[in-house]
């Protein structure tokens, strides 16, 4: 593990209050788009309750010998992301100057509330343009599980998945930002029994619980971005919710993948955590056995530590004021191929990744009962529906139903750090 | 069928010279977007051997009563396809009586050469940002002579291929325009024969023969586009070259479908025809049975008799003089699901169409000998090599070759029109 960088020490703190447990502590410092009353969305970062406006950071002038002011005035990431590692170092360890206790003054001599909103006022928006959104498979226990679900007949893993990455394309238009209400989508769907398909809502609306990262410069076409040079292409991560219509996607995906049981919705968290923030929370990911073929080896540690745990609230909770219930917890280090490894396969025969695309992870399962991404591993093809506190029962989502996924990072030594969350609600 | 409009009348004549098999007579009117020398891409209108200047109509206030003159001086087509219908058939008439003889003398009076370029000049590029790329699977005999080549031991047209436009989704960030080299990309592959695979330049290089459709308005998340609707939505067609390596495609398809085998390079060819130059052409598509489901129905006639060649020139074929050889010939209309039925498809979960998303049909085949979109086919899986002139064979694609796309409409009683060409020439 490399030395970590003195923005990610536990001891800083800010001058802005930051509660012990918050997700956005001063080490932190993720970057998302946020709207406060009318105007052009900006570029915001979260820290405790509040976001400090980085467009006022840069009409202030105060990014002067860091980079050019447009990077912090446009409307969305994707110039930030396109700038590089070669902006992004500087920038963080500016912004973490001006928020730190003791650190650079500027910030207060200018009167801080000028430059700070209130987190649970402003709206959230997706934070930069998705030119291509690509999904992953890379959870071993997912891909065995699933397997077994939809090819029940054959080799759960396929000969293929312990040498590549496998992927496909999924549909950029949908991905919304947390909170936005995802309809029930309708869609064709043959049970076995039925002799003929029927088209209509799905009975089989599922979550998958993902991590995904979104790129930065990028790569010209014909080139790949070698594992080596990976961290010099991916800005950061955020959590992902590949909601799943199970009973679309089994009965259209053969030959070609999924395509209508997914491109419905897709949430992601708002704050995108950058890499810079996640560096005390890099391990060892598991061992890959047959060694990976040479474009995807690597030496360094490229798993990352991160906690995450999918809530649920059903109507009837919400009804009664009982909180949401914790249905599956696991973690983002147990993915066979790493971020770096899956962005060198991407682009290995050539293929362009522009900045402001995201690579998800796809569903992350752990070995453990209840620590499984998606409902239908949970509640394996809904024959073991999961006994809801309160008695209810739930195999796959209904109307009302409200999902929250959860990340955070924790460890002795080092400050907690989180993603917020990701969380949608199925309307009818 | 429905009437024509007067604007696709063949008795019409530009004071532009038109030759007659030219692909771009009055009747056609397609939208591109051109680079002469220097500055920003411009909209364009190709018209015989010339490219009419779009900015500079609307600069010179022609666009008055028709629609906002920025429509046509952004540089992509983006904004024009959003205004929709209500806009793009104004302007069609506007620029048919502009350019016809005997027509709107104004640009004649202005001094028409001021809106005059030499396509063989100017440099095109792709005309719109495509925010989504889908990739249908829409012919039958494609399907089923894939089927037979990548799954031997099972029914080759797959149950639900008769009842939805099996579509996945492509890589967009590398659709390229007509003339971009394609470089050979490498992946990974493993023969059959082989224990494991390995990681190389693509040995089976391929093309597939498409058309695509462009989107107008879109929809908002949540809805759908049905069939009835779906002629507001749909601006027109380009052709489509979806390059296929199919050893990386062959082992990494299952059960995500392609990913690397396809997302090294998609070609499109630069002239964007639109559905009101087409009407002449319109056709009734192959019957289909079992009758689809109710939200697939369409009363109306769908197809479009559009013929289709492929031509390829060798390295040697080029050193010794050689012209290009024609070794498909196919046309549009044997298509089984239209371009209505695909869109009402791929929106029929919510899923968002935005403006300039690009559907492509898939590989169009026909049934007789040498009417098949792909090399795979057309060699059955490289056993039995095409013949070239001049005694090569040709498996798959060999460095150096270039393949084009060309697509054109003739019947009797209306002009000819064409899409000019999607071109790519293969480098190491």
């Amino acid at each position: 593990m490399s030395a970590r960088n003195d923005t990610t020490d536990e001891r800083l703190e800010s001058w802005v209050p930051v509660a012990r447990d918050s997700d956005f502590p001063l080490q932190n410092l993720p970057f998302g788009l946020f709207e406060d009353g009318g105007g052009a969305p900006r570029i915001g970062v979260a820290i405790g309750d509040r976001v400090l406006d980085c467009r006022a950071i840069a009409e202030a002038g105060l990014l002067e010998g860091i980079c050019d002011a447009a990077l912090l005035e446009a409307p969305l990431l994707n110039p930030l992301l396109a700038a590089g590692r070669p902006v992004w170092r500087p920038l963080r360890a500016l912004l973490s100057a001006l928020l730190r206790e003791g650190g650079d003054a500027r910030l207060l001599d200018a009167g801080a509330e000028h430059f700070l909103h209130d987190r649970n006022r402003v709206r959230m928006r997706v934070p930069m343009e998705i030119g291509d959104y690509v999904d992953f498979y890379s959870s071993i226990e997912h891909a065995t599980n699933l397997g077994r679900l939809f090819r029940p007949n054959a080799e759960a893993l396929l000969p293929n998945w312990r040498w590549l990455p496998v992927g496909y394309h999924g549909r950029a238009s949908t991905i919304v930002i947390d909170g936005t209400p995802v309809r029930r989508p309708s869609g064709q769907r043959k049970p076995p029994e039925a002799a003929t398909p029927e088209f209509g809502p799905s009975r089989r609306l599922d979550i998958e619980l993902e991590m995904g990262f979104v790129t930065g410069p990028g790569n010209a076409l014909g080139t790949a971005i070698p594992v080596a040079e990976a961290r010099e292409h991916i800005f950061g991560l955020v959590i992902v919710n590949d909601w799943s219509a199970r009973d679309i996607q089994a009965w259209e995906y053969q030959p070609l993948g999924p395509f209508l049981g997914k491109s419905f919705a897709t949430t992601i968290s708002p704050w995108v955590v950058t890499l810079d923030a996640l560096e005390p929370f890099r391990a060892q990911g598991p061992r890959q056995e047959p060694q990976p073929l040479e474009y995807l080896r690597c030496d360094e540690a490229w798993a990352y530590d991160i906690s995450l745990a999918v809530d649920l609230q059903t109507e009837a909770m919400r009804a009664r004021g009982a909180a949401a219930q914790t249905i599956s917890r696991t973690n983002y280090r147990e993915l066979y191929w790493n971020i770096a490894q899956q962005l060198a396969h991407a682009t290995a025969n050539g293929a362009v990744a522009r900045p402001g695309d995201l690579f998800a992870s796809g569903t992350i399962s752990g070995a453990e009962p209840g620590a499984q991404g998606s409902l239908i591993e949970l509640t394996w093809n809904g024959e073991r529906a999961i006994q809801l506190a309160g008695g209810e029962p739930r195999a796959f989502l209904e109307d009302g139903d409200e999902v929250t996924l959860r990340g955070w990072c924790e460890r002795a030594g080092a400050r907690r750090i989180g993603f917020g969350e990701a969380r949608g609600r199925v309307t009818a």
